[in-house]
């Protein structure tokens, strides 16, 4: 169930705004186009492309696209509704032995959580399940480390050929241009400055919150997956169903279990 | 029992009473009138609020002034008090069984504790309430981290907005304005700086002094819940009170167990 | 069999062609030569060189070639076929018994599975094995970490040396010539400048990429060993190939797991 | 036994005897006047005590006078001192039994020495008692980090202080004077930097080198509480007492083993 | 048998030949003489000593110079030696028993060796060996890390020294000279950039390399040590000297190992 997280672009768009209303509102139309250097974007852009190029390999890099894009997408995994899904199947299986669990399988779509019941039905030891879950929980953490660590760098590299950009364009105007146009001065320190501006702006919209974005979102992925270990490894257990109800119900966020709790309090009255 | 923490606010009042001290000491008050810009001020916070945009979800977002309010409040948590309740349950169980707990329940105002000391009357073997409590513990700090690290965040984002900022100021600056009107150079390389100014003031001032409050706040939180499970886990154990008695003592406060200590001095002469 | 990773010297090419295209599109060929200047690309070299040899033992000065030439080199390590092979050689131990294995080690290239698979054999325990193997993957680690941090410490060092070279430049243009030629001051200065374009692109292009590709590897070859310990440790134990099976394809990457998964589908229909 | 760490006043003499001798030696006492600029100094330690006012809770602010007193104090913890006493427990506790000990307690200064006795007198079990002072140890550690946190953020957040005057500075200078009286434009620079000057030098001489010793002092205090831990479970496993010797030896400091060494070789002779 | 690191002394030369050749060739020998300036290099010197005796204790900064002098020496600790002695000594054990090593003690040089063998033939359990030789493994780790501390702590304060004598020579020139002899400025600028030059060098050319040699050699002591822990616990263990060796061999470097190799397969052929 992929959603599009609008709040990615819309950051992304808030962040412009900022700095488009920051130039006309003091610069104008004028001031505007003065920021369109295209020999300036090209030499931040194609420098930290290179540099990526040195820093990963190539299997890797072609990744950097489909990574980026689940910056822009929400899996919404809903905790408590695993939870839930745990809780029906632990009295399932208390009723009617694990094997009556296969039946629900189908209803079930998240892989892992599949996979997790297939081996506590066919009887598989829990230390078993646990190390082969949590090595598949180690493979996505690395995975996903490893693909986000292409934002992290080129949010490092971003302002680093800024200033690159901005010391070649020091020098050429110290070098070559004062000595003639004194006048020119201006402008050309201007435009030497624009790689700093667009290393910074790279950097600060786009790379580094990217790269904090997907870290978010790996953080919650691998908790989920704790959940749900917790719950096969308790689902096989049985007997200590309530025990491993009251272990879930400690992931749940905060606002849902006061809720909860209210209405424990006014069914206990 | 939430009070307002005042040195939050204090300190902020007195950061900015400096800053205006120094302005107006030395600028009067048209000094004090230069250093409001509401376009700065917009290209700063909106910049700082777009890339929290992108790098955080929309829950946690939402969140954001929710935990920044808890910087000014403080919850008093007396650990002291804590381990006296412990001390004085332990006895009462050795005296009259863990059952008679029971009683003492109402009295008892933190869920945490409450939840333990249930756990502990139902009999659930100690590696499970450890292991229950210790899930909670865990899960507690796992919110925490995640609330405080848009604060963290956005300590890091302000300086660099202020510094896109200025440098939109400067390119503006060189390429526009100083052609015509050298004279303006100065207040326009001023207004170009305001924005610096406003993101040190608001990283400095702000969001890293809340985050580091908040991780205070956190820590001391997760220290009183490890308490309660060494006062639990002892609890239950029962006979090995004196023991629990000198485990919980090893936390209160260094000037308490002084005038402790002093105490039983004159108690054993 | 190694091939060479086109990525890094391409990387290096694109990085290159930034700066000499920033410079010619703006400064045209004379801008070019300005920017070659043998004494400043000397000092950065040479102090960044100097920094090395008080940094490390000659020992491992030594190998800096050696292990600089394998960020330009692809090892192909394939994760699936080395998961086919366990997979192929577990069906045979079962089979036909562990000895039966000694006629397919011929066929095996790498030494660390050789080596795994003749302890197998030779019916040393498994927590023997595991722990020779893990002892030979601490070594590696040790090594490559060691070889890497020479390139991080040069990307450390080369801004720095880039600084005192303009330091040194400033330095001289302030005291010596100014006083003179004020008209000289534009062109010493961008002198003065060119030892921070060094060593900044020293740094963003070469040195720090480069330590992140070899990290890439070295953490690719680490776990390849790692995915070869289960792969023995499940050989040796035999009866619970299934289970073997199940865990090695859990390091395969996505794609592929993606594409065999739906084969399996197809087969189950 | 407290005695003044005399290093710790001399350091920060030499540090500003250092910068007067700068400022005096090209400067004369004209320029030494126009370094004390009381707003300027207002603003850098306001700023930075606001700051902290925000981090941390009044009960930890309150103790940064104490703690901070504590870098200029020595506590003469002599391991070989520690070292010796427990072998000559250990001695007499093989002669005579672990209770003939309570007759010795009374010599002993250090509390954590004492109670470890006790508790190795009294019968407790080793793992309990270790337990036990390792919770202490635990408590004394997190204290400690949470004092010397002041000065370490104090450290970080005054050259940011310093930086928030020079920038009020350097806008006042350019908005309102530098219209007017350009002659003026020097000392006006000067004076905004006089801030940067002021925090620098805080950071730098006082906060973060305090922050320094007080880390040095807590981590000799817990490396000699640890070695306390294995003088008492030493002492109460009795038997072992060579091995506990050899073990305690370990921790002198090196020239003194040396020396020690040297003895016996002479009594071997 | 300790022998000179030649390396360096060779790279400081390096490093300041190359500012030499970089003042000399662009400002000659009147350029040269504008470096050396005596209250700039003592500002920076006393201001780094100061902050460093306000950050450590006596009996520490003591043994500054004896700490810094180990990264001019080397002490050729030879590995393969080790393991060969290992290899021998475990060969005679199995033989001749365990006994008959006090023979060979008087050839062994190395005091951890001979500590490990004589606890070995005293009978010592394997886990008190282990306990015993990592104590004394932490006890050297924890002195090392205490003793290059402070040359990392000196590269820390090195270059702020350098701005705050900078900072210094700036408030001066624009408050005092600047007024009366403009012509003045470029040489006071000079003098004021200096010290900041002095911090750059001092700390990236012998501070911060040489805490970096310190680590390494430290490092390549306790691998040894743990190698030589290693062969003493096989030693004990005796009749599983073929999996010492074979476990030793795996720290061995990996060209002595390939050549070995190669011996085995002529060997075998």
């Amino acid at each position: 169930m992929k959603k599009i997280d609008m709040l990615t672009p819309i950051g992304i768009l808030i962040g412009i705004s900022m700095v488009v209303f920051g130039v006309i509102s003091s610069g104008g139309m004028s001031g505007f186009l003065a920021f369109i250097d295209v020999p300036s974007i090209l030499i931040v852009l194609g420098g930290v492309f290179g540099t990526l190029c040195v820093s990963f390999p190539l299997k890797q890099l072609k990744n950097m696209g489909r990574v980026g894009k689940q910056a822009f997408q929400s899996k919404e995994i809903n905790v408590e509704e695993i939870v839930g899904t745990f809780v029906h199947l632990s009295e399932k299986a208390r009723r009617e032995g694990l094997l009556s669990l296969e039946a629900e399988l189908e209803q079930i779509d998240d892989s892992f959580v599949k996979k997790g019941i297939l081996l506590a039905i066919d009887g598989v030891e829990p230390e078993m399940i646990r190390e082969l879950l949590e090595a598949e929980i180690a493979a996505v953490e690395e995975r996903h480390t490893r693909g986000r660590s292409m934002f992290e760098k080129a949010g490092d590299y971003a302002p680093a050929w800024g200033m690159i950009g901005t010391l070649v364009g020091l020098v050429l105007m110290l070098m070559l241009k004062s000595l003639n146009t004194p006048s020119s001065l201006g402008p050309n320190m201007a435009i030497a400055l624009l790689t700093t501006f667009y290393g910074a702006l790279l950097s600060n919209l786009f790379f580094q919150p990217i790269a904090a974005k997907l870290a978010g979102k790996t953080e919650h992925e691998l908790f989920v997956k704790e959940v749900i270990i917790e719950g096969v490894i308790g689902l096989q257990a049985g007997q200590k169903s309530r025990f491993v109800q009251a272990k879930l119900k400690v992931f749940a966020p905060v606002e849902k279990r006061k809720l909860e709790e209210k209405r424990e309090h006014v069914r206990e009255a």
